[in-house]
């Protein structure tokens, strides 16, 4: 496995093995690997030839008064990790090469990212895609892999490969949990051990989103206002939101049909937490 | 010659060209060729294997209340020129397949599109890196050829393809005039006859600024003074702006050094026409 840093580098490496007729898997990731980020590493392994696994907490991501400086890094153990799953690639460049001095180019998927997240976090998939941009300019994958934890993510990042015609699939992955529920996440290492018990309270909700739906519900409020009176049932609690919205373009829907994505943002303290079940009606 | 209007068939041309090694060129224009389009076409079909000639008039770039409608299309007089000049494929996809519904993905080089053009067209420059982002994943091509007339288009492409990683050499070709000095341009055609006649003006005062450069001059109020002068001498000239900034991050200077961009912009009566010069000192 090699670590490179350089940004030309890594081109060359990967222009080398393209023009052996090579497939490039691409794991974009912030690094301090759990579960969810290894069932990705996985998946790329078992699917393409050359595997690349970019680690970097990407700056343009993270709002003023956000974790940026914060967010858990361990580069040596997810080396480890990495070496073990037998990825061939880590690229994991400075911020400063990645926004050098001056730098002003940034893709916006315009309306998707005002909605959900969007609404506390106003940059942040901005920067999100930005990176991704870069970053399949840099690796030019064949396929990416996303977790499925940040649904609006994957949902914008599916928006912008397309509406700029760009030449990679997606995979969007299943969200892994903790045996009490909790989706993975590294910012899931903030939590005190009361916070931590309770955190299982947002799957439990959506387990109840799901049960009511499964029992016949339709109506979005009703939903939601069960969701809240579970999760509000917690000390420390704060919900950003919880919204029920179609699964392709994130509009809001009053009545439940087609594919339905259920997203929630609650706050343990500081801590922001973020969960999603999707459901086909 | 091939005119191609699906973005999968171009894609899938373009793939097998790539797989026998033939590098690929790009002209990326709106159409209604002049000798400018044509220097950047026999350029390309010297140095690329595959010569592919993007023609769309791209709504993106265009504002509110703009020329979008009326500019200037003939393509059957295109396919003929561009057939005389050996190009390969002559790419010319519809507005609804470049922005299908729920279209929302654009690139913005944001400091640099808000001054100059920028200012009297705020929407302009997010539209033309968009649509350019979008020919670069099209078409893949490993040198794009722009047109000297539109620097700041140039400069800000130049900014998104390094910003964004992108793969492909960008090249911009002088500026093509007249006889008498007026920057070709499709818009050309929108002047009466009186008003095209003093539009040659405005490389005269362009001209001007550069003969107060050479004889010692390092004052740009004093030069922009002048071609104001000049430029106000002949009726129906609006000036939209006059410009010296330094030639990579558009910012203004007080005092030339270094490479200087002079640009401009002049309305004749609905028809706004641009021009520039570079200066290195």
């Amino acid at each position: 496995m090699q670590l490179i840093k350089s940004i030309n580098s890594v081109k060359k490496q990967i222009r080398k093995a393209k023009k052996t007729g090579k497939s490039i898997g691409l794991v974009p990731t912030m690094g301090y690997f759990h579960e969810g980020h290894l069932s990705l590493i996985r998946k790329a392994v078992k699917e393409c030839d050359v595997v690349v696994i970019s680690i970097f907490v990407n700056p343009a991501q993270f709002g003023p008064g956000e974790d940026y400086l914060r967010y858990p890094r361990e580069l040596s153990r997810d080396l480890h990790l990495a070496e073990e799953e037998s990825v061939n690639i880590v690229f994991a460049p400075s911020a400063k090469s990645m926004y050098p001095n001056g730098y002003q180019a940034y893709v916006n998927v315009e309306k998707m990212s005002k909605v959900l997240c969007g609404i506390s976090r106003p940059s942040h998939f901005r920067g999100v895609v930005s990176v991704v941009a870069k970053l399949f300019n840099i690796i030019e994958p064949d396929i990416a892999y996303f977790g499925g934890k940040d649904a609006q993510q994957a949902i914008i990042v599916d928006r912008m490969v397309k509406d700029l015609n760009m030449n990679v699939k997606l995979k969007v992955l299943p969200i892994i949990r903790e045996k009490d529920g909790l989706a993975m996440s590294s910012r899931n290492t903030y939590l005190n051990k009361m916070d931590r018990k309770n955190a299982a309270n947002l799957y439990k909700s959506l387990k109840g989103a799901k049960r009511l739906i499964n029992s016949g519900t339709r109506d979005t409020n009703r939903i939601i206002h069960t969701m809240r009176k579970m999760i509000k049932s917690v000390p420390h609690a704060q919900i950003d939101y919880i919204s029920v919205v179609d699964a392709k373009g994130l509009k809001p829907v009053k009545r439940l049909k087609g594919k339905i994505l259920i997203a929630l943002a609650v706050y343990f303290g500081k801590t922001r937490l973020i969960d999603n079940i999707i459901v086909r009606l």
